[in-house]
């Protein structure tokens, strides 16, 4: 029997799966190192959003596996009557656990921990050149009313 | 002669005027509740910004008046090896300060803040139902390369 998919709060010790995760995508492989030791930048993020109170760096497991990943952030805005809201970026799922509804479970997860934190909206941008993840999301109830930009610095 | 335009953090005292408008506006007026006294929300959420170092409201005045603003929110990101990222929201200039360039020199002013917080990316999304915020933003030189989606809770 397979083992049940537990989420949690990323730790140090988890940084490698995750990167190495994030490394094995289309676009990630583009842009990740994944090597050792892992480049310095990687750790030193990661203690940047442990200490924020409004980052939460999200894992799925089985058992000691590391199967998918999300950052959540939670944001507090002047707008919509000064409502908060949660953002999710960097998704990912082990290649081999995908089509097994890791994914699904993870953004459910995810908008449940929004509504925890009393967030009125919850948010991500997709890359056009992902056309199934669109589809992924809006399954999931998710409306793509916005264009979403991006300018490289 | 016109004043020159400054740009500073908002204050509390800059609160009203902030308001009043996001409220003057085709979007904004379906949510937003300028009246005296402002609704606490809106308080709570300036205060909740303001003591969050990777949260910037940001003013654009003439003098004593408010003519825009935008938040920018720093966020560090496991993706891109550690990549911090700077995301607007909120953007918004009065009405009859519009045409006058007021818009760009707001979105200059962030690109250049999130250069000097180290971001590699500079992020915005923008509703559909405003295709002249898109033009505007893409001669700033974003790319609409993805899908903004929402969900509300």
């Amino acid at each position: 029997m397979e083992q049940d998919i537990q989420f949690r709060m990323a730790t140090e010790q988890d940084l490698d799966q995750i990167v190495k995760m994030l490394a094995d995508d289309v676009l990630g492989r583009k842009r990740e190192k994944y090597e050792h030791p892992l480049p310095d930048s990687y750790l030193k993020a990661f203690q940047a959003i442990e200490s924020d109170p409004n980052n939460e760096l999200v894992v799925a497991c089985q058992g000691e596996e590391i199967i998918g990943v999300q950052q959540i952030t939670f944001t507090p805005y002047i707008t919509h009557q000064g409502g908060w809201r949660a953002t999710i970026e960097g998704v990912r799922t082990t290649s081999s656990s995908r089509s097994k509804g890791v994914g699904t479970k993870l953004i459910k997860w995810g908008i449940q921990r929004a509504k925890e934190r009393g967030c009125h909206l919850i948010q991500l941008t997709t890359d056009k050149e992902r056309p199934d993840a669109l589809r992924f999301y809006e399954k999931l109830g998710f409306k793509a009313t916005h264009e979403g930009l991006k300018l490289k610095l």
